[in-house]
């Protein structure tokens, strides 16, 4: 599970999994997109790759990387324990929201008609 | 997002995580259970918190650690993109387990009485 989330914790690694979510890669067309060597590229590859993530399948002198999603399943329920805690997060800011806008309307009626404006 | 997924890249902080998810917890009662000295748990704390998935409240000398789980959304959300293709695999994996038992079945009937046995 460490190596899943490790390899999650790059923005060049999770582009590089939603590339090979479209179809297969050779390593030169999964590097191809990022501003960086084909040896820099190559050791985020290999960090997808040992991670479980990615496949290579060796073709002659081509690398074809196939994405491996199965081990994305266990970190995701990892997260998903999780949902309970946000969802109620997001629920108090709509209360805490709502409240507002209750108290604001409530406000400019009893201020009416000499308007006045609070910060 | 690098910051959430590298927070979530080690043991001892997913379990500090879900010890928040039962209640807050000072500095010290999040280090207890881990076999490290209280400075190398601070760092992990220090780690959470940085990634916004802690927030700590002191009260005089105690510092008081309160889950913040908005941010494993984000998250959440990256991972459950990639469902389709791991319950795709999964779908694959029941279909082959279920022709393999078809299979070890009918070959059971035909080879009766004479029985034996396959690896």
């Amino acid at each position: 599970m460490d190596a899943i989330f490790q390899a999650l914790s790059d923005g060049t690694r999770r582009q590089m999994l939603r590339d090979l979510a479209t179809g297969d890669r050779t390593v030169s067309e999964l590097a191809a997109p990022h501003p960086m060597s084909l040896a820099a590229a190559s050791k985020h590859i290999r960090v997808l790759e040992n991670a479980g993530l990615i496949r290579r399948e060796i073709e002659g002198r081509t690398h074809r990387c196939h994405l491996e999603a199965a081990p994305l399943a266990a970190a995701h329920s990892e997260l998903s324990f999780y949902e309970q805690f946000w969802t109620s997060s997001l629920n108090e800011l709509d209360r805490l929201l709502r409240e507002d806008a209750a108290q604001e309307k409530q406000a400019a009626i009893s201020s009416r008609p000499a308007a006045h404006k609070d910060d």
